[in-house]
């Protein structure tokens, strides 16, 4: 059984280039702190369709308890407060089984 | 190299369980039709977090164009016109390469 957690982000206007760098670099690193994450693809829009949301994750767990370990993991809070909220416009997000 | 759909749904609050399940079998259904579809995984949000999207769905692709294939195929347009506007009440999408 695999738990899936999907998470779409929409940018601020304002919000830089280096500042949305800065999330997928943050984002990025914590695979390698939160053995829980069995899968995780993350990347900017590409730009082909109106109306899109501006950057896609997706990462996947063995159990929702596993989920909530990263959820509530101190690194993952932090790249979330540093980083992500100060461009936030919008996020969108499920977790269902798959 | 993959090209990923993801898209995020929202329901109104009348949406019935039946409506709501003939989303899940009308796009069930479209991956036999559409070959394009290297990986179609979809499923209603657990409802383990507040304020999540009601559904989610991850198409994957080989390229853009497989993609646009998928986003125009008449099948695909049924469901969204017959099955899933009648019920939307936000949608966040995102592509991206994987």
């Amino acid at each position: 059984m695999t738990f899936r957690h999907i998470v779409l982000l929409k940018w601020i206007d304002s919000a830089t280039d280096e500042q949305k760098a800065a999330v997928l670099e943050g984002l990025s690193k914590l695979p390698a702190e939160i053995p829980q994450l069995r899968s995780y693809t993350l990347g900017p829009d590409a730009g082909v369709s109106e109306g899109n949301y501006d950057f896609g994750i997706v990462g996947e767990f063995d159990s929702a308890e596993d989920f909530f370990v990263y959820r509530d993991h101190p690194l993952h809070q932090q790249v979330i407060s540093e980083r992500i909220k100060p461009i936030l416009a919008a996020r969108a997000a499920v977790q269902h089984q798959v």
